[in-house]
């Protein structure tokens, strides 16, 4: 039967847009508004337990939660920045507020177009362009960066403009292999410019006037624009799904082998997982990824600033990929839609913007009886949801996949362009080098940086009422009576009482898990757990102290525990666009919470420092990283037991044999 | 055109099986001999080096080096175990040699079962068996293990049978899930009991004899023996290659997507990989993974002697699965054979040993022009080397994936069934339990146990002159002129000298690379190098001075780099069983060799600690750990840009809807 009104957790649609300014205008007569955000607020937990829970167990719903919106928003009057929460039922703002002028909302589609188009206009930028004395063809362009941080006074919104040499006019021509060495800095409101900056291109930190640009090589990464020929052997590989996926889809809501659960989308974390059960149980209520910091290692000036938060400055979900069929994703694809709203309070269709499909990925368990080569063998069949988000020049590939056996995994891939810097390239056969980048193409240097994830994980297991803990496997003492060969060795459990945050030790072997201490599992006689199979990274390199620290504390730390509270879901806070500090995990992990069997929030950092390669340009060849949750004692065996076996009748594979031709020239071993 | 002798690296084939019987019978007339192993001797690599340079130049081929032979046998009149090696042109031993009574070869087949049957027929053990009383239909069996090690003194090839009660009578029942409270001790020569131990079943050390079994479910894992209905909602997921493969195979030769390898093969290694260029270009001379050991974290009599080295004590290749198409891959699949002897020197052929396919593995690259949507994206496709072996209770899944951007991944799949070990039971509602093993089935436990994997990686990047360094990305000092802001880290690098170990630090994103300093890369500047994607894992927990430390030095350290001698394949020596210290890296690594622009081997130790869950049982979801040779700096852009770009047309994806049914249940937004 159709209902009056939407699930919790369903996605924005272009109806919510539409209220969400009807109720603005009509709370602000007369004021003219630019929107930067309409989105769904998240509900309140303790309002949707009860409905999530009735849900689960087939009984008659209770009243749904509060539908609220929100949005930020700034006044064209008085310039204010604002923020609005909106009952959608009521159809009335529950508050609309001017916020703080340190305060800088992310940055928008619209004002990211308004700004680039400004930038190439303006007198002093094409003073600039002139200067370069560009070969006919040759155009310019530039990609508008979020400013970083490197005062405490800013509030104007800034803009660094990075530009580039477009040598060729087609629309993947790769402008990253031609970086200008200026870059103007503007004002975004006003569209002023404030500064043009000169970006070092030697060895040290001096800069130069613009020069007449001495023509080199623009590595290409479009197809059609390469200088060598495609590969002609790669053959096509079909996934055919005859019967259709194992997956159904309910609006938002996914059943696949005993999973059950909601695929949530908003403008900031993009793909969200609600309320994930397995087999009727809790497991998770909300999983994201949800934050990213790249902070850049370069120390000159205007790079000491390259400090990108990629969701908080940008959002996951308004820059993921329109997907297309058979481009991102094999076989059997289900795609889910998003809106977001321009700055004019129009809804716009994010189409296809999450794919889900299955995949198949080996062997998931096997045994043999060595006595009479019996076998059983089970593959693996995996359910994947998929957004790749294009953040300016980078792409990432953020996956969550679901197994069989109770394990859900958060898979990262990092691809797309190098954020590239000019380097001197006078003596093309000994160019300039940098000891904090490294040359990708003539005159192009690609900085070393990191990328440092948060994963938030809030954790239902078997219920709220979750502890994190970690244990360490440590060698028993060598004791003639218990110990007499030093094989002993057992684990030790620390809990994490109070919010804060700790790192991981590999060589002790130190593993986080969430355990639910009221629920016992029968046959270790432990409580039911989900163990986080960490990914172990380095930490923030930034100084002690730099405003890369300050505004990125998750990124010191490995695991962050809090204690729940509404609104807490972004690792450096809310607004981190030229923030001066975090308002996230320092301030929530730092209240003398007990997390001990409440309910809590657990936050993993993890990611890459990457020292780029030549090999990751032009295009970089996707580098993975994942993190995994995995049942430890949460199920009393294998739960994939009841997977079918593999069999010939059903996975129908094919025999190669080696064509006739190869096996003339093999070897004749009939000698022997 | 047919050649008259095998490729240096071909595999044994059954007639050299006899060739070499026919050899040593000759040598040594009217001795009765007991074979355990015949096996081709890895070619001395100066001899083969020219050969493989003159293949890969396409220029006449230079003698091929000497095919020899080696075997392991017992000589049935004194008793003493040999070696031989054969000259398989000349038809005549190079040497045989009595070795010391210390060595104990590898297990064999035919020992295994030997031992097998005669302790199920000797009356001590059928004496025990007898006191269980167990109810009718119930029987038991045994698993002869490998001794494993506590004395400086002990010559006899021993074994420890561990007893299990069989429930039911049918092939893949679980008897692990039913351990015995005896284990006796054979001479596994002679075939006399040496020892009746008595397993610890409670929380301490103490044993109890033989008591009468008290009947406690079995946990199967066999499909037909489940107590739950099978899954009913996975649907067919086909791989369709209607062109073929992209691969070419010519005998053991592979050719796929610009790489090209020989697919060796061996009783010991098992799989091997030789000769691996790249367009060409050499990468590795030879890739194996050479050696594991698996220590238990009991400290209990007998258990403080489990040990097991799956690759010295018994071997991949003669444990390795004969493969069933549709069961173990999907898709287009071609499958490598091999030889091993038996007993009486008879050739027996270990069909479909090696299984070898392409597999689809999502994004390879992509990046979208944010201005006008424009994308390239790229999939990733994969060529799998997989060989699965089963040793006794447990199994490994052992990959080389090779893809197209120049990556060499090794993939292990740890599954199967734990080794398990009785314990109380007498309240089946608080069963005993102890801190270094979980309880995973009534009466049974499964002991901490770890995997540390030595993998053999022979490099020959663009030649056999290479060095191993690693480099560490470090804050630069702060600065009000060079780094003010603290941003600034760059990378420091450390050349290994000499022969010797060394840790992994993630801490400071520690990575290992091994270059070639005569060739600069001319992007870069630096020399061309491949990067060793290391598996951070905590090392032996044993203590120091124990017989597993002393056996398996090799993990204690995660990197070790020696000087290239023939003839120094195992990192833990040649002789594992029963060893009391290694005669392998901890030797080869303490010569004062330089290791700086020479041929080296590079050896990493990785794995798991692996603390058994319930859900490990009764058959253990693969647990996936790898370890990947990047290319870095090898190239000059990213090799995979020619790659043809992903399209639907080529594909063939299919679209989901959402059916009818589904949709008349999902919200109705109609009221926004």
């Amino acid at each position: 039967m159709a209902t009056s009104t939407p699930h919790p957790f369903d996605t924005l649609t272009p109806g919510e847009v539409r209220l969400a300014v009807a109720i603005l205008e009509k709370a602000l007569p007369g004021v003219a508004l630019r929107y930067k955000r309409i989105d769904v607020l998240e509900p309140i937990k303790n309002d949707v337990t009860a409905y999530l829970d009735a849900e689960r167990a087939g009984l008659p719903l209770p009243m749904k939660p509060a539908r609220l919106l929100f949005s930020y928003f700034h006044r064209r009057d008085n310039g204010r920045f604002c923020k609005a929460v909106l009952d959608v039922d009521a159809r009335r703002p529950v508050y609309i507020k001017e916020l703080s002028s340190d305060v800088q909302g992310p940055a928008d589609v619209d004002e990211l177009v308004e700004m680039e188009e400004a930038c190439m206009k303006h007198p002093a930028v094409l003073a600039e362009i002139a200067k370069m004395q560009l070969p006919a063809g040759y155009t310019v362009c530039n990609d508008p960066w979020i400013y970083g941080t490197d005062s405490d006074t800013e509030t104007r919104r800034l803009a660094q403009c990075y530009m580039y040499i477009v040598a060729v006019d087609h629309p993947q021509t790769n402008h990253y292999s031609l970086p200008c060495t200026f870059s103007p800095v503007f004002d975004q409101v006003t569209k002023e410019l404030v500064r043009m900056d000169h970006l070092p291109t030697g060895a040290d930190h001096s800069t130069q006037p613009t020069r007449p640009w001495k023509p080199v090589e623009c590595v290409q990464y479009a197809q059609d624009l390469l200088d060598q020929p495609l590969r002609t052997d790669l053959k096509p590989y079909l996934v055919r799904q005859p019967q259709g996926p194992s997956f159904t889809v309910n609006g938002q809501s996914v059943y696949w082998q005993k999973w059950r659960f909601h695929a949530g989308f908003n403008n900031r974390d993009g793909l969200v997982l609600y309320n994930v059960t397995y087999d009727g149980r809790q497991t998770f209520y909300r999983l994201s990824m949800c934050e990213m910091t790249v902070p850049y290692g370069d120390p000159r000036r205007p790079y000491h600033r390259k400090q990108a938060f990629d969701a908080g400055d940008v959002g996951f979900g308004i820059t993921a990929n329109q997907l297309e069929l058979g481009c991102d994703c094999l076989g059997h694809i289900h795609y889910f839609d998003g809106y977001r709203t321009d700055a004019k309070g129009n809804p716009v269709l994010l189409k296809n913007v999450i794919c889900m499909h299955e995949q198949d990925n080996g062997l998931q368990f096997k045994h043999t009886n060595y006595r009479n080569q019996a076998a059983t063998a089970v593959r693996k069949r995996e359910l994947v949801l998929q957004m790749i988000c294009t953040v300016s020049n980078y792409e990432y590939v953020l996956a969550w996949i679901f197994d069989q056996a109770g394990n859900i995994e958060h898979e990262v891939r990092a691809t797309g362009i190098l954020s590239t810097m000019p380097i001197d390239n006078l003596d093309a056969a000994n160019p300039t080098t940098v000891p904090w980048g490294t040359n990708v193409g003539p005159g192009v240097m690609a900085a070393y940086h990191q990328h440092l994830f948060a994963l938030r994980i809030d954790p239902a297991i078997d219920g709220h009422s979750n502890t994190l803990f970690y244990e360490e496997s440590a060698p028993l003492p060598v004791d003639p009576e218990t110990n007499n060969f030093g094989m002993g060795y057992q684990t030790q459990a620390t809990v994490v009482q109070k919010a804060g945050f700790a790192d991981l030790d590999v060589t002790r072997n130190r593993v986080f898990k969430i355990r639910n201490d009221s629920h016992i599992n029968r046959v270790s006689r432990k409580p039911v757990a989900y163990k986080i199979h960490a990914a172990p990274s380095q930490m923030l390199l930034m100084a002690p102290g730099s405003f890369a620290r300050k505004r990125a504390a998750f990124a010191e730390h490995a695991m962050w525990v809090t204690k729940y509270q509404d609104d807490e879901l972004y690792a450096a806070g809310e607004f981190t666009n030229q923030s001066r500090r975090d308002t996230g995990l320092s301030e929530w992990a730092a209240r003398p919470d007990n997390v001990e069997n409440t309910d809590i929030v657990v936050w993993h950092t993890f990611g890459l420092t990457h020292n780029p390669r030549p090999e990751d340009f032009p295009v970089m060849p996707a580098e993975h990283i994942s993190v995994r949750l995995q049942p430890d004692g949460f199920f009393e065996k294998n739960p994939a037991l009841d997977v079918p076996q593999s069999n010939q009748a059903f996975n129908q594979s094919t025999l190669h044999q080696e064509t006739a031709e190869a096996t003339c020239c093999s070897s004749d071993r009939s000698w022997l």
